[in-house]
């Protein structure tokens, strides 16, 4: 007998939120209606939001089977509209990462891919936290837009092949209701609840095929690898139940990718990777999330660095940027105030940690606190050595940008012990750790 | 360091309620100045209900430690007044039960106990749910009436020593909040949430001493006799650390307790105890309460049985009825219709099952399912047998009492398998099971 009916209640909703909520709390079986009720009566403000986070938090703590974390993201994905690429006539490939420090891999990512004829729709968000956001990175350069229609869209993808803009609010808006609440509750760090999320908006999305790069380490959302493969699983498997052609791979995030670390800073260091230098982390992650795109887009034999050595890949980013009204050959946002710290005696750079650089980063003005502020487009950290770099004393290691030199005080707190130099190089681990397949 | 910290956030408020959510959802302690800050912040509004509900669920799977279930407790008592009864010069103490199905016990527990010259200042509630509530019982006396001032029962408990009335909403406000709260999100039943809610009540009423009937069994709020025990030495240490001794009863709740389910039958009930006869159970639970709660205000030796057979609680019962302007000696309510359940066969009554009987009385009316419906008094269900009786087919079973025939058939439907006649008399366990001191 559920609550309702023992209480004798007749009211024109099928079931009771409390219902729900308690069989999550109970580890007992949620019905696949009842779950679809419940995501469409919290959109339509039936549901209050204290049931909602009642029940999130007792998804985060006693987690949900697979079957109803497929309903839960089918729910949200209906409550929106769907994209459709078809009308393309070529494969759509998506990637999709849950976000690091210096993570900005799309950027050469998108272009290098649809220089094999390939479409990617890379709808982006903007950064909430340490990580910064795509879209953040992007705005830096003069002129360029990031909210497209979806016809838009659909042109650009047809010309240019490569896209990168703002999701719409109309895929998913029950995720959209659903993850800012989870944000002031303590209940984002659901695996069952991420997957969904991200899930949702990316098969609502109309993509043929998904690379998902779930980061692992300090600077990553997942600090665990063991949780971060639980995500990367369970986001395949929902991807591929849905009919969306799903990889992932497992990367570190223990340090920050490439030198740049920011908004300009990182379009910098990305353009230089598509003029076939960079980072050499940067590129080796950039080759192995091209190299998973194509093969699920039928393309495994493509010869991606050549695209890059060549300028393919650049002319695509030229192309992509000026599509959206940007200027790919303006000058970049340049900071105010600098601010170098240099290495204190020789040895080896050991250790460079990814959270409180990021943190750092984020205090100079490159992050927001909030979904209302304005992020600086100049500020941020460039790194001039990474772990193992031999230095030697009074060598720069790292350069502070700001707009305020009174940012610089706190961001340097927040990396008081984050780097370290020592005698012995560091024993190095693979950046790409785990390939996961349905 | 904390979210906010990390967010770089600077307000006026000295905590973030998602630090503390997150604290108890890993399972880390909690500060206490926090925890008050929490209960603080959450009456006054700064703490949204989504967060408070996150709070709660995560409480009622992780568990709070005993030092926060306190800390929590005493900051709900801070939240509204405190009363005091050191004026009266005696002593007092009071009773909470949990809550069962027929439980009628502070009805001639109130007054037994004041005829030996104890103050009983029972401050009671409404019933929401199957268990009916003490106040909704006695305003089926003609004229009876619940509210009473602070400076009327402080006059009633120096008159006649007993009273039982409306909890005034100045007790602990931020429980009432809290509780609304729990009863939408699912997250009632958690143990530390229930001890604080209970004891702040009870502990900001200023009673010196107080004895908890806590119950088990299928019609109680905890069905398992462990989890009761756990509720009950949570609240008697709580107790004890404020102040006020504290002991408590484990006692059996799978049958209902007495003949009497409803209102107006229950009166009826207990006044006969009162007059020396009634069910053999309800006067075994009242005298070991009473025992109780004369050992605690110093009475050990007191004669209860010997008060109910000579009629001197049955006076402290009609004083207390009079001096709330109820009349003692007025017809209680009739029932329009009744319904009477025979027996199939020859036999013994082998189950007689709490929780389905107490879902039927509510059925027929006796109690509410919206604290703002009305409840029919002379509604509920005349049992004529309890388990261990022998019967004869055709010999009545049951009454259901309803003011209108059309309630019968979801009450049938509820007690439907719910009492079994067999061949040999049910193996029978003590009623009070258990005492639990500090």
């Amino acid at each position: 007998m559920t609550l309702r009916q023992a209480q004798g209640r007749v009211d024109v909703e099928p079931y009771d939120a409390v219902d729900l909520i308690r069989a999550v709390r109970d580890r007992r079986p949620v019905g696949e209606a009842e779950l679809r009720w419940l995501v469409d009566a919290y959109t339509r403000g039936y549901v209050a939001d204290a049931q909602m986070s009642a029940f999130t938090m007792a998804v985060l703590l006693n987690g949900l089977d697979r079957g109803s974390i497929r309903t839960l993201t089918d729910a949200m994905i209906a409550s929106g509209e769907r994209m459709d690429f078809s009308a393309l006539g070529k494969p759509t490939v998506d990637k999709h990462s849950t976000g690091g420090v210096g993570d900005k891999i799309t950027l050469p990512l998108a272009p290098l891919v649809a220089a094999f004829g390939v479409a990617v729709p890379q709808l982006s968000g903007r950064g909430l936290g340490h990580t910064g956001g795509t879209l953040d990175k992007l705005e830096s350069i003069p002129g360029w837009r990031a909210a497209l229609s979806n016809d838009e869209m659909l042109a650009q993808l047809a010309e240019v092949g490569a896209v990168i803009c703002a999701a719409g609010s109309g895929l998913a808006p029950a995720d959209k209701k659903l993850y800012a609440l989870r944000d002031v509750t303590g209940t984002v760090e659901a695996i069952p609840l991420i997957a969904s999320s991200i899930m949702s908006k990316k098969i609502a999305e109309g993509t043929d095929s998904l690379v998902l790069d779930v980061k692992f380490g300090s600077g990553a959302f997942m600090q665990d690898i063991d949780r971060a493969r639980e995500l990367a699983e369970t986001m395949v498997a929902l991807g591929t139940d849905s009919g969306v052609a799903t990889t992932a791979l497992l990367t570190d995030m223990n340090t920050p990718l490439g030198l740049a670390i920011g908004n300009a800073n990182e379009v910098r260091e990305s353009v230089e990777v598509l003029a076939g230098g960079g980072p050499a982390d940067v590129v080796e992650l950039t080759v192995a999330l091209a190299r998973e795109m194509l093969t699920l887009a039928g393309r495994p034999d493509a010869d991606v660095e050549a695209a890059l050595a060549d300028g393919r890949a650049m002319d695509v980013w030229r192309r992509m940027i000026r599509a959206q009204d940007g200027d790919p050959d303006a000058a970049l946002p340049q900071p105010r105030e600098t601010e170098t710290v240099t290495a204190d005696r020789d040895g080896v750079v050991m250790r460079i940690d990814a959270l409180p650089f990021g943190i750092a980063a984020w205090r100079l003005g490159a992050g927001r606190a909030r979904a209302e502020d304005a992020v600086v487009h100049a500020a941020g950290i460039d790194l001039h050595v990474k772990p193992g770099d031999r230095v030697a004393a009074g060598q720069p290691l790292f350069t502070l940008l700001a707009d305020d030199g009174a940012r610089f005080p706190r961001a340097l707190d927040a990396i008081e012990g984050a780097w370290e130099i020592g005698a012995e190089a560091p024993a190095s681990a693979p950046l790409v750790r785990e390939r996961i397949t349905a």
